[in-house]
């Protein structure tokens, strides 16, 4: 048994998409959020700069004493893992390998679509994953670059003219090439599954990736006997830019309201 | 006459429309551009975390002899430039001034439309300067936070149904108030002129915040007999992140390739 809280980190409010899956698969676990809104999207930045933006959202987690991470990020999980793994002695859990897990399990004919930032697909992260467990896969990554300021604008339901349309654009060469079972490969996109699935169609299996991940915890933590006691489930929020639409935003992703929101300084870690 | 260059930044690669008029009116100028493409797009965060913003931009700039500041910002020029003013001792020119000088100028009926980002238009600093300048003006702002990640992914072109859509419904507001006059407040607009003018119609007088503080930077360093001597005309590009796609969107806005571009720490300063 272990109380101490699980780390959650994001770009920005995405990642509580995630917070709320763990929330569900593990009610007891205490956790602590920090979303990096004053550097937010990462999604298109280099190499260098994602991993120096992930470095230092991992030593702001770290000023706390918590038992895990979980990399809410998917551009942070395809572009820095191995070295924050590298760097530091705690279990830190991505979103790649579990989604991918999954996919390989649902997939029926093999056929597997990824949509998620530009940096995300440029990593190349998803495409070995998935191969490595299923050498014969047919494996098709999509860059949807204007997901996210769709969704952090509220643009994400069905009938708005605006995300059907980029939907259809973005998904249309992977209906054409016939996938089977599509990863969301970002933590925006599950507020995206309805408008998804109206044009993928009923016979694609979608992947959340946050949800993945929160079930990957569950084991990790089980396997190691570090899961918290029962009835307890506090959480913290912090962020780096707390700017006017801040509880909107977070109230879409979270389901619910932020009590309160803590402001962090981050260059400085 | 002065022949040291003068700096020029923006939260990204919008503040090269302003570049590019200046090079139009001022073609002896040497001009240093910094981009913060690391922490791109300003316009959502709090008056807090821009101003940090901008103290940093500035100090880089001033690491070089230079003789003036262009905010080629618009959220910068509305949230930060007292400050930067007070503490800094050279000419500092921002976006707000000279379009609201210009607007006041050449609007018939003192209808005055504004558009911009959230920050901007939350500050309130164009409906003060356009009040102070003419008070029985009637102003109207409208925040459009999806044009800047709409124009940095191209999608920016007559017959998108995309963008006229957003277009449509961020300006319907401005057009049924029968605006004569609309201020593009943010330095990636000029690149929706004929989307917006198609949806505001011919009548309406648009104004390009980039091309009238090149205007009055032209006045500021006349009157100072800080010109440079003909044929100079240098520039040294720098940005925060240089990832894969920044030459394709730098084509977009500078109308020509940028030969190099040298990478900045921004944090550092």
């Amino acid at each position: 048994m272990d109380n101490r809280p699980i780390g959650v980190f994001d770009s920005g409010l995405g990642g509580l998409t995630a917070v709320s899956e763990i929330r569900r698969i593990l009610p007891s676990e205490n956790i602590i959020y920090f979303g990096d809104t004053s550097r937010v999207p990462y999604g298109g930045r280099s190499r260098e700069t994602l991993l120096k933006y992930a470095r230092q959202d991992v030593r702001f987690l770290r000023s706390f004493d918590i038992k895990a991470i979980v990399v809410a990020c998917g551009t942070v999980s395809t572009n820095a893992l191995t070295e924050l793994r590298q760097e530091n002695d705690l279990p830190i859990l991505g979103v790649v390998d579990p989604a991918c897990a999954r996919a390989v399990k649902v997939s029926k004919g093999g056929r597997i679509g990824l949509i998620a930032t530009a940096a995300s697909v440029r990593s190349g992260a998803y495409e070995r994953q998935i191969l490595a467990l299923k050498p014969d896969a047919a494996v098709l990554s999509k860059p949807c670059p204007l997901f996210v300021p769709l969704v952090e604008n509220g643009r994400y339901h069905r009938g708005d003219v605006v995300v059907e349309t980029v939907a259809r654009e973005y998904l249309a060469p992977l209906k054409d090439a016939g996938v089977d079972t599509l990863i969301l490969g970002c933590t925006h996109y599950p507020l995206l599954t309805d408008v998804i699935a109206d044009v993928m169609g009923s016979g694609v299996a979608l992947i959340n990736t946050g949800g993945e991940a929160a079930w990957e915890l569950k084991r990790t933590l089980t396997a190691s006997g570090a899961l918290a006691q029962e009835r307890q489930g506090g959480e913290a929020f912090y962020a780096s830019d707390i700017s006017g639409d801040f509880s909107a935003i977070a109230r879409e992703f979270l389901h619910e309201d932020i009590p309160h929101v803590h402001s962090v300084e981050i260059e400085r870690y």
